[in-house]
């Protein structure tokens, strides 16, 4: 456990964090509801399938973390039929990941953990990975916003 | 100054972020010189504006925050007309963010800095902001690459 001044204290990584789940919120609601379930480009996966596993990674990840609990990665719960079911599984996700995080020290973040008996790294690259994914997600989402004509919202809308 | 256990390190953020270019780089390689410049989906720009964008805020940025300079954001040196430009660009860059790097010391990241002469935020803000603005875009060239029938790069190749 290293003590030095903080380039960031783990409050913000999880305002920064928070911050970019408003901004995916709001590119599913800009969707409209067949688009979100059926557009799709170059084979890709539809948005509402690149956000069922960003729903399978993140809240749940995190209570992994939380438990040390190593079950595997699980998507299917969180197939959904309608925009307003993955709108309210999102705000679901977002109280949980708050909660959630107060049961990580900040000592914690070093220790290594094999998420979903999968990912054997530091906790704080897990948890890295969980928001990079979430931007490189929903920029897909940006990029079928686009071609469907729609303007999406602005990237630095984070609350 | 707080000083506490420490979550991530100034040293694992350059990692983090060196980590991302290096996946970007390979995004860039992977495009063919023409579509690289032309091709685009839904009036957005195409790929090699948008590493022009990426060219002109990240080792800029970084160089202004280490030396306090509000010069307003310019893209015009960053405008090449072929994909191995592009490339020698971004490998200058990576090499002028690792030097700069030591230029900020761990006690600046918490201080308001007006970037550009028009982001006035912490710095901190602005280099999180520098790396979630890439990941953004990279994975906008991801979908071109999709749709141009190419296998883009896998998210966790970082080095």
């Amino acid at each position: 456990m290293e003590t030095t001044t903080q380039i960031i204290s783990k409050q913000e990584l999880l305002n920064h964090w928070t911050g970019h789940r408003a901004l995916t919120r709001k590119v599913i609601e800009k969707f409209p509801e067949n688009d979100f379930f059926e557009f799709s480009i170059g084979g890709m996966r539809s948005f509402a399938k690149l956000v069922t596993e960003l729903l399978a990674i993140e809240g749940p990840g995190l209570k992994a973390i939380v438990e040390r609990n190593t079950d595997p990665f699980n998507e299917e719960p969180y197939n959904f039929t309608t925009k307003d079911e993955y709108l309210s599984a999102w705000d679901a996700a977002t109280a949980a990941i708050s909660n959630d995080w107060v049961g990580v020290d900040e000592g914690e973040f070093g220790e290594t953990f094999n998420l979903f008996g999968y990912y054997n790294f530091p906790i704080l690259q897990n948890i890295l990975y969980f928001i990079d994914n979430e931007i490189h997600h929903r920029a897909q989402g940006y990029v079928y916003l686009r071609a469907l004509g729609i303007e999406p919202p602005f990237f630095w809308e984070r609350n």
